[in-house]
């Protein structure tokens, strides 16, 4: 294809990462150095600002202000949760053909990927030649066709942190602790709560994720048989648990345009399960029946100060390539994906594209050989995701040098 | 006093901190330093370790396994919530008899004080030479006497930078979010997550510490406002939020032994006030009424990674002072303070003792010269905290250079 000279429209959408900024900013970078590349404009609020006409110019942006931005947490330009008609197609059209915007680069997640389907859908119909992209992005990691996700590698590194700061609060006051973490489809950032462990008796001790269906009967079992095993219970548990009937174990009615049921910003579910663990579960004999839950919430994808390097690298460089891809002209439209070269210490990303529709409205499910059992993760997940993470911190311990009794 | 020889124990109790193993490891390296001290033991679960003559042996610890200890989240001695009765006391004196033990540590909040004291008033009466000192700790930062508690400072950098991300968050997506915070008595803790803000419109916009008695009707009033003001809304709240009868706003029934209700580990509070927001609180035209309430739990006292330097090094010095006061035999035993020396960037901390029944069951509010109004702190109170908390990240954003419309 010929070079296409335009202007850009970049979008944030969906829900938040620490690193969505990152690839923010990677795009206005590339779209500087690239020739066929006029205006760059951020629509506020995603495609509710193409809609609006809500344009901020990028290109007058000061370096430095773009580099603060790049380590902000959350969307700088603001987003949303939409789904667009066709008649908001027709008008998003009728916008970029006004500002000559001939490049438009989407970060989100599946649901925003399936908006730039749409949208460019309705482009190929009209006839409007645009370069369309979804750079993507989410803690949930549950992308299809892309081997991880920008956003996850620092969402699941701010939940080993977590989980290893509550082992050892559990080790100091014992019982049964309840952490419920982000995912609704998905357990991949359920999982990182295991990439702390050093020892064989650290927390958590259980992890229930949806990919497995929850029973009640065998949690119970599970809660009463760690607590005898290590005197002590911490269980890491997805939102997004369900019974063998698909009916969530949480479920506050609240969903949004796309269908999700509302599972954060509650606490229903923790209480839920500890109400469980305190009506069924016998503590060990002389041991007080303590029962906690917390529910990490918005924590997990807004917090400002806990960033996995790899992940801003990477978060910033599909940024980068999405608008390479785009002037290059090979393919007018895609979702830019990161393929896997190596494991472990010799894990490296690789860029490339995916067709959109194979990422849409799809959800990536963690694979069975990453699972173990009904309550915990396979050592292949730390494969998997340590590179992403980075290192963590190294808890110390004391020597168990007991002193002889004299009474 | 003339020296005193014997051996030492320490304990730690009630809830952790990120740093309370600092002061732990500040007490065994004053003590190898001081001649008067033979053998340093650990008690396991604090007083309940020694009743039960459950030591580890403290003084054969390598060297580097302390230091790892020093920087890992909560009490490397495990921990108890125990309050001795008479009959305690004599065992543990007993039990500090055989094993010749003239000094005895206790990290902890004001109820660990208050153990302290009893146990203090038995062995005086039954005359037994017992260097006895408490040694500060709690997030809650309400211990009397001293100008701030080891433990603080951790806990109150984790809030602001979760409140700045959550800001952040709530920029992004807008509607209202609800966080709900440590501190059952006190507001230091929630008072901290104002500490990032950096422009007029930051949140949170809205502050219910315990120091205020708590209407609905002016919380859904200042809410309404809030929205219409800056078009959405983060509220900061204590979990200790308690009406004008002293009613706590949200109640679980569950209570300790030293008479205290278990506020955290449960979402409640959380998701009553969002209720009352969905209730109450009309939101400005077109806009959808989303509201969202995280409850942080002990993700505050125990999340390891974010710590405060100032305030790892006051726990480290408050446990070598607390060493180095007992063995100069000034005073018999006492709770060891932190003074201020100047606000700001001439801030500096000193160091001193206090009597233990001015500290033991005793809270410490925040003063009215911290407050503004009913819903936020003063300026004077980001003087106070800054110093303890350190230097936070710095939030970037982008220039609203708006782009003309053409349609």
């Amino acid at each position: 294809m010929p070079p296409l000279k335009g202007n850009v429209v970049v979008g944030q959408s969906g829900g938040p990462t620490v690193v969505i900024n990152q690839s923010l900013v990677g795009i206005v970078e590339a779209c500087l150095e690239a020739d066929e590349i006029g205006e760059i404009y951020g629509a506020v609020r995603g495609v509710q600002g193409v809609l609006d006409e809500d344009f901020i110019d990028l290109k007058r942006q000061k370096k430095e202000d773009l580099e603060a931005v790049a380590s902000t947490p959350c969307a700088a330009l603001r987003s949303v949760r939409k789904k667009p008609t066709r008649e908001d197609c027709e008008r998003a059209l009728a916008v970029f053909r006004a500002h000559d915007v001939r490049y438009f680069f989407y970060i989100g997640g599946n649901d925003t990927a399936e908006t730039a389907m749409i949208l460019n859908e309705v482009a190929v119909a009209d006839g409007y030649e645009l370069r369309l992209f979804h750079v993507p992005k989410t803690i949930d990691n549950d992308l299809c066709e892309t081997d991880h996700c920008p956003g996850y590698g620092s969402a699941a590194r701010f939940v080993a942190q977590a989980l290893m700061g509550d082992n050892q609060d559990n080790k100091s006051l014992g019982g049964i602790k309840i952490d419920v973490i982000m995912g609704r489809h998905a357990g991949w950032l359920t999982a990182a709560s295991v990439l702390g462990r050093q020892h064989a008796n650290d927390g958590p001790q259980l992890v229930y994720l949806p990919e497995v269906d929850f029973e009640v009967e065998s949690f119970v079992r599970d809660v009463q048989n760690a607590w005898a095993q290590h005197g002590r219970c911490v269980i890491a548990v997805s939102e997004g648990i369900h019974d063998a009937d698909g009916r969530l174990i949480a479920e506050s009615g609240e969903s949004d345009v796309f269908g999700n049921v509302q599972l954060s910003g509650s606490g229903a579910l923790g209480d839920k399960l500890a109400a469980i663990v305190r009506e069924n579960v016998v503590p060990p004999k002389g041991v007080p029946l303590r029962v906690r839950a917390d529910t990490f919430g918005y924590l997990q994808r807004s917090y400002f100060g806990v960033v996995s390097d790899q992940d801003a690298r990477e978060a910033r460089e599909v940024g980068r390539v999405a608008v390479r891809v785009a002037t290059s002209g090979k393919v007018p439209h895609g979702s830019i994906v990161i393929l896997r070269e190596g494991n472990g210490a010799s894990y490296a990303p690789r860029y490339d594209v995916a067709p959109l529709e194979r990422v849409g409205g799809h959800t990536k499910h963690m694979p069975a050989e990453l699972l173990a059992g009904t309550s915990d993760v396979a050592p292949a997940f730390l494969d998997y995701a340590l590179p992403l993470v980075g290192p963590l911190p190294r808890p110390g311990r004391l020597e168990p040098l007991a002193v002889p009794k004299r009474l």
